[in-house]
């Protein structure tokens, strides 16, 4: 972040009264990072969900129109309680990785991430201009600057993301110097297969086929509590589904920071939920099939962080010195309309 | 472990091996250990089982009855694919327990922990004589010892427990200097309490009760892959319940070390399970209710580690110097009978 700002001031004053604070034991000095939108772009799609599209595009319709159903079924299954766009892109995942190790998933994700990023342009794309770089290399250097911040002060830094456990870890590493076991995520079900020792994607019964965990929204502080065991000092996002880890985290002015990110720079990156107080629409099918609807704040989190002191609001446009790393020359084929 | 025996040398030959390999990055050192029975002792009963059974004994009966019918059910739903003893337990202390938040169960666990192991003697005890001391002080001193050791070698130190995550993490780090979240266990399902942003035990919806995570068995790789998300060096236990991980971390000798920690002491703690080939019945009810009997190795890990020259026999008898650290001074009211 830009030295000339507040915000990067007021993020160094709170680890430094940490660090000189007694009473918080180093082993306390826990961080987590949302990563979609957080640690790399997310639009026009999540990258996730392109790596599925990437995937069911190879292979024939019928086969497509299979997988498509038995994903519907669990999405159906979630029922009253519906899960986010992110928990439902980890469940599309399943049946084009079924069977897989992680190991071999691994590979496959990782050599996804490395194709090019413009050869998935879609007309879905709407307004949002794609970057004509590898995935791997749309990840906003500002935040990694903060990790590794954060890491210097020793802190342990997690990921807590919407997205799936097993394809943030398979780039975290190279990408933030994050490692596998700081990484929580929505995970699908695995199981054990004895004949090679490995553990396989996917339940050993199809009935089964769902999330073993879910960590979007109210699933952030579920996954931060089974995976770490304890309160993070500081929490990074951007989104509505970072809301529940922002308060679980935020135990009062002092002894805990929230930091949101906020995409308000429609020439270096996207503008998008940047705006505090605007609202949409949002529907899904309950059990019995009705359409239940209801208006949603476009930014949960940044409508609360105004009221709250130690809630900082970095914004992209001012904040950020440079989006991407200079070094991977990030740019469009052609430069996006703003206003 | 005693310096004149040849396990102990052969553990250090192999992490000294590890240590000495370019091509190990540190970041892969890896150990995982069993907790009952490898860390601590587990007899006459798994110590999670006598926590919940002192809860229990605090209840009126019929309130008693009626949890005692929510835990069958939940235990029935497991249908097709029983699950261990310790797993069963972990589902068992979930209507104990419900509604605490993890703050509020790690006090009421450490507090139980730190009575008198005595007070809990009961008829079914069998052929265990109780040491007379608390929970907390039937740690096992010289595998702690080797907690040290691969921590001071740049090991990640993970506990990996058929026993509930949270039981496991009230102790660890005072006990064993395994902090919360290097501690793997069987996880039951929590929910966030968005009034008073908390993560609170059991579902949010009845119908949900049971387990986030089982990891006993087959549960342990599974676990392994989806809290640490990679395979260890060295993985170290005592039972049939660790025979999945031992294979899953078994990648051949001199890639990976498999320490068996054999129960041959009567005298100075408990004698069980340590004879290589031994076999009993086994029985459980299926779907349609009939009961399947199945004959299974006492210890099938330690049958295994008669063929591998890269799985290592501990024995508590010859190997340990001490079983507990000499301060806590452990001791029965009276010594047990011995053949």
């Amino acid at each position: 972040m830009d030295p000339g700002t507040g915000s990067k001031e007021q993020i160094m004053a709170f680890v430094e009264q940490i660090v000189a604070n007694p009473n918080i034991p180093v082993k306390n000095r826990i961080a987590v990072f949302d990563n979609d939108g957080t640690l790399w772009a997310e639009k026009p799609h999540y990258f996730q969900e392109d790596f599925i599209n990437n995937r069911l595009s190879a292979l024939p319709q019928p086969q497509v129109s299979k997988l498509l159903k038995m994903t519907q079924k669990a999405i159906d299954k979630t029922g009253r309680e519906p899960i986010s766009e992110e928990g439902k892109i980890s469940l599309s995942e399943i049946p084009v990785t079924l069977g897989l190790t992680t190991d071999d998933y691994d590979t496959v994700a990782r050599s996804f991430l490395n194709n090019i990023h413009s050869a998935m342009a879609s007309e879905d794309d709407g307004d949002y201009q794609r970057f004509n770089n590898p995935y791997i290399e749309l990840t906003y250097q500002p935040v990694i600057e903060l990790v590794d911040y954060l890491k210097a002060n020793q802190f342990k830094v997690y990921i807590c993301s919407g997205g799936g456990i097993y394809f943030v870890r398979s780039f975290s590493d190279e990408a933030y110097g994050i490692p596998t076991e700081e990484v929580i995520g929505t995970a699908i079900k695995t199981h054990y297969d004895e004949t090679g020792n490995t553990v396989v994607r996917g339940p050993d019964d199809d009935d089964e086929f769902g999330l073993a965990h879910y960590d979007d929204q109210e699933g952030k502080p579920v996954g931060i509590e089974l995976f770490i065991g304890k309160k993070p000092l500081i929490a990074v996002g951007n989104s509505s589904g970072d809301f529940e880890m922002f308060k679980y985290t935020d135990s009062g002015v002092g002894n805990s920071l929230i930091v949101l990110i906020n995409h308000d720079d429609c020439d270096r990156e996207y503008k998008y939920n940047d705006v505090a107080g605007n609202t949409h629409e949002e529907c899904h099918r309950n059990f019995h099939g009705d359409e239940i609807c209801t208006v949603v704040p476009d930014n949960e989190s940044l409508d609360y962080a105004q009221t709250r002191d130690n809630w900082i609001v970095v914004s992209m446009q001012s904040d950020f010195h440079t989006i991407f790393d200079p070094e991977f020359e990030v740019s469009r084929s052609e430069q996006p309309v703003c206003n």
